[in-house]
């Protein structure tokens, strides 16, 4: 084959062909062009509080720099890219300082670690996630003392674990699961039973390959009663020849749309016992006579402790959501200033044109939208966290998992637009894949559907702000300091001229008003649904359109713009110009938000006022359009971690992308099947 | 392998697992909900008028199943995807009656066939189409007498062509191609030169690996002077050997997002001599005395009439995107009716729930919608395919491009939508490629920027309707009957209730007056942006986000409605019932793009107002959803062209997902990299 190749490059004097590209000085000309701007102080600002973790990881990756750069990741087999983030977590993971000490003190720092891994590549990060967060925190979370040992032995890596939750029949519902574990008093043993097909734990990453342990959620029977869910951690290999148990069987879940490295595997249990110290016993225990206690009596709210493992793993989603939008937009943005199309004799940037800027810059804003949500989940991360371990019915804790869930919703939906903008904005090399999106857009997609399906996990904060608000009828005050600003009885900030779109103490008013607006919208739909529906259930899900969603969404968006505002003014602080060019995108998040609406909140405005929305748009994108470049450079991490030919900041576009091409596997071969091409001709002409 | 998985299956008694699932009769037990509705006739009505021609290609399907079923598609490297399709034109092709004659006499009737093709896979209807479409239209179309011979070889596939039109520099741009074709008039000959990398043929389907002969557009240079953009058609690759010529670099374009099994490559020239006769003489010649010239004296309408190569494949493009929005709504009804989650003691099905029904019911009006644009294309395809032969220059075919260019870019921006949302829909199992949307996405996703970037090509249309306004500022009168409601001084309809939006002339006359609205405001627009920018480009730049572009997609969705309605009238003359059930679609259609409008013409509505709109989409969701699964399986393709594991119409989900996951290569395989498990643990343990 290679010498084949070689015949052909002579043959087709290749050499003489792709090899001599000139410099190409686009991408550096744009970087000229804009407002000043200091890219220190911003990257800085935007990238604390988890900057160096990540570096850490980063200059990891630099040392095997080949064994992170995905360019030619899919002409892997599913299984020579399994073996490739085993390669990775076998180079990363041991140098991270990831044990229980260190997570204790600091807990926040494996969260940077682990998306410091995300970055690169989603299969890596979420390869140690479901063991170090999924099925660690479990065992911590809902374990005790006797647990302990299993928790350090798992951060050593001695086990390694999965988290059997979901099952082939039930996700979002997980509180039906069909596993069993049944308590045998004879042995004092459980005894774990997949009854049904649907009942097999599915989606399992690390099952499918990796994992010895597991901790499993199941009904718990004892005496015939069924106690609800309760998890139990379970050997399912043996450590050393890592094959299944009896009465164990597990199988890799086979092709998905991305992130083919994970060994997503299903679980199924026939008759397999474990003994009475495999159930996590800090809830519900069973004494020495064989008799179920819980000191939480509601079944319910026992269940929901049960989840409080996933929390981690939420948050990084939330994390990596923002930091691959951020991919994708470098990608096209660098893209845009270095292409050129049309403009007459000398062509112009296609990131020069109006709609293109359209197209992107909305996006952009949203990325510093997302990650601004993402710096108050940081900040309060380690406190909040701990809370959990100590109180988990806490109101913080309760507050924490609200603002989480819509952030996860928002930043997934978020992510999978711009990604997807991004590619189409690349045009015919976006659908290459060495742009870099095929990859971003399958691994991301993910995001809309894991640790909480989108639709059904933004549901908790909506729910979360009722509550808040039917305290109040109640004479209760709204505690929540992410809660002060609900007023049902506010006016609608006066809206005079356009000016006032780019004021950020007015349009947090109005982001406010809005989401009072959505409250109050959505307690009246409740109140005429239940008329109609009479059932509680009923009369929710008949409201989530149009209201209770619309509600989550603003009151996240609401969070967004006042904490980007005070990171405009804390920017400005520290740099005037720069504060005023990050002030611009903050604008145009919020006049984006306002252009998109769709609801019944729209039409309060005039189309006088509708027009200065969109004017203000328009104006926006132009003038982030300008400095897009170097608002990306700022923010961007760093190309090894990217890997795209489209999107390095060297800007070599078509040197780097031709070289992927020849680069790979068979470019210049003739067909393997040529034979058919032959016989083709012969079939038609018999 | 197969002796370690068989004690795999053997030791986890998996036999006993997923081996025995119940018959799941949920889907059995949807389709008796709902209203009456005669399947059979929607049917008909919805597949023609092509479904002739489809259908005798998914027969040929049928004959070799193996060959079409492309659940395990994701598991062959590149080069099997290429062997796999060639080996399915192999089987088809001969079959399906493409000949000179034939395609003269009908030329829908190749459209048909090319279309069925898509059905099932895009690589393989693409395959062909660059061949039968790209390349031999433009010889056929370009050509003259002498070209003749080229095109029947061509059909019978002594020849296989491609279309070197796209570079690396230039994709949109065609005209400002880099290729240059200079005469030389010693040997009469041209010479055809690459000057640049960038100027490289790029994406050219069929050059990678298949194609012998090229239709080649380049600069033609006579006597030092540039004549523009011309067609050669010329021998890329030797018949018998398949070497690429000397003076040609052939190389394959490499991993994309999706599509793998086609051919993209690039075509590299080095003073490569053609014989004069390859030039494609039709509106250029060289005369004997070596002097250039044409009939056709303005060099851009030459430009123009180089391109009407392409409108076939771009007709194609618009009615595969319906069809696979359509596949990926049929995968995630019948998904979402089998799929049970939430509910109480008995869980429902997901399809139930209004959330579920809001995602996925406005999508299946837009396939409506788009099937309605198909046939409209349908309609004219004929008489206008002749007459681009006879008078390329008419208003009629000018008409077609406009038509065509607005149904490819809104076809594109629906099926992208649709297959998200539906893949989303189907939660966590919608990540799994047997679910079908990973390759659904990953191919269809080419839609938005091949055959014209979408937001480029949709350009076309609101020049089109400008052109025709302007006119009547002029005295003239507008000729095109998809023209006649312009009326730039109509009343808004009166809007007063809410049971108007179940009015089909009333949300007809609602959909003229936006379409005017948007003529007027992109008008005063223009105006303005000319007073500011003077540069007529510039202007139309700066005017497209807000104005032209919403012009150019509320005309898109005027004329779907009407063709809708006209539908439905037709529909309920046969069958009053099921005239009902598809006018709910329609209304769902209507009022949801007036729901989800963003722009100022929003706000020409009261709150009050925009609720009735809101409660309709809410309530017609409902309606559709309890009639989904009736309707998607009178116009859902075969199972066995489709090929989804979630979407079979025996409903049979889970036992055919498991069956796919444990029949996937390495299932209950232990990991090829199990000695990095053990040395991980190593490393970690030092």
């Amino acid at each position: 084959m290679a010498e084949t190749r070689r015949l052909f490059l002579i043959n087709s004097h290749i050499l003489g062909s792709f090899a001599f590209h000139k410099k190409c000085t686009a991408l550096e000309e744009y970087r000229e062009r804009g407002r000043p701007l200091n890219q220190r102080i911003l990257r800085d600002k935007f990238l604390e509080p988890l900057y160096d973790d990540y570096n850490h990881v980063w200059e990891l990756m630099k040392e095997k720099e080949d064994l992170f750069n995905h360019m030619h990741y899919a002409d892997l087999s599913r299984e020579g890219l399994k073996e490739r983030s085993q390669r990775q977590i076998m180079h990363i993971y041991p140098k991270c300082n990831l044990n229980y000490k260190s997570v204790r003190e600091n807990p926040l720092h494996k969260v940077g670690i682990l998306v410091g891994m995300l970055c690169n590549d989603i299969t890596l990060g979420t390869r140690v996630i479901v063991h170090a967060c999924l099925y660690i925190e479990t065992v911590q979370n809902l374990g005790t003392e006797k647990h302990l040992d299993l928790v350090k032995r798992a951060y050593a890596l001695k086990d390694y674990g999965c988290c059997g939750m979901t099952e082939l029949g039930h996700g979002s519902n997980v509180a039906k699961v069909e596993t069993t574990a049944t308590y045998d008093h004879s042995s004092r043993e459980f005894i774990i039973n997949s009854p049904t097909p649907t009942a097999a734990k599915w989606w399992i990453g690390a099952a499918g390959k990796t994992a010895n342990m597991a901790a499993i959620f199941c009904q718990l029977i004892v005496d015939g009663t069924n106690h609800g869910v309760h998890a139990f951690a379970v050997p399912i290999r043996d450590f050393e020849t890592h094959k299944p148990f009896n009465g164990v069987t597990l199988g890799d879940c086979g092709h998905k749309s991305g992130l083919q490295g994970i060994d997503n595997g299903f679980i199924f249990f026939k008759n397999y016992r474990v003994s009475y110290d495999a159930l996590l016993d800090k809830f519900s225990q069973i004494s020495p006579d064989g008799k179920f206690k819980s000191h939480i009596k509601n079944k319910e709210k026992r269940f929901g402790l049960m989840l409080t493992g996933l929390i981690t793993g939420r948050c990084a989603v939330l994390f990596c959501a923002e930091i691959h939008q951020r991919n994708a937009l470098t990608i096209a943005i660098r893209y845009g200033a270095v292409r050129k199309q049309f403009g007459g004799e000398v062509e112009r940037p296609i990131l020069d044109y109006p709609v293109h800027r359209y197209r992107l810059m909305p996006h952009l804003a949203k990325d510093f939208a997302a990650n601004m949500s993402m710096k108050i989940i940081a900040r309060l991360y380690n406190e909040r966290i701990k809370l959990i371990d100590r109180d988990p019915e806490s109101p913080d804790v309760t507050e924490f998992h609200a603002l989480v869930s819509v952030f996860k919703a928002l930043h997934g939906w978020y992510n999978q637009k711009a990604i997807q903008e991004c590619r189409e904005c690349c045009a015919g090399h976006g659908y290459s894949s060495y742009a870099g999106f095929a990859k971003l857009r399958a691994d991301n997609d993910v995001h809309m559907t894991w640790e909480g399906e989108n639709w059904v996990v933004i549901q908790q904060t909506s729910r979360w702000i009722l509550r808040a608000v039917q305290s109040t009828f109640k004479g209760g005050a709204i505690k929540s300091p992410y809660l002060q600003f609900i007023n049902l009885s506010s006016d609608k900030p006066r809206f005079s001229n356009k000016e006032q779109l780019k004021h950020a103490e007015w349009l947090i008013s109005l982001f406010e008003y809005r989401c009072n607006y959505y409250i109050t919208e959505s307690l009246a739909k409740l109140q005429d649904n239940g008329r109609i529906y009479q059932d509680m259930t009923v009369t929710w899900n008949h409201t989530q359109v149009h209201y209770l969603i619309d509600l989550a969404k603003s009151f996240g968006e609401l969070i967004q713009l006042k904490e980007f505002n005070n990171f405009v003014n804390d920017l400005t602080r520290k740099c005037p110009a720069t504060g005023q060019v990050i002030a611009n995108v903050m604008y145009l998040f919020a006049s984006h938000v306002l252009d998109q609406e769709t609801s019944s909140f729209k039409t309060t405005f005039d189309p006088e006022q509708a027009k200065w929305i969109a004017e203000t748009v328009d104006e926006l994108c132009d003038e982030v359009g300008e400095n897009a470049v170097k608002i990306i450079d700022a923010i961007a991490i760093p190309d090894h971690v990217i890997a795209s030919a489209l999107g390095h900041s060297d800007g070599q576009v078509y040197q780097r992308y031709t070289q992927a091409v020849e680069n790979a596997p068979g470019c210049y071969d003739p067909p393997s099947w040529l034979n058919l091409i032959h016989e083709t001709r012969k079939a038609v002409n018999l």
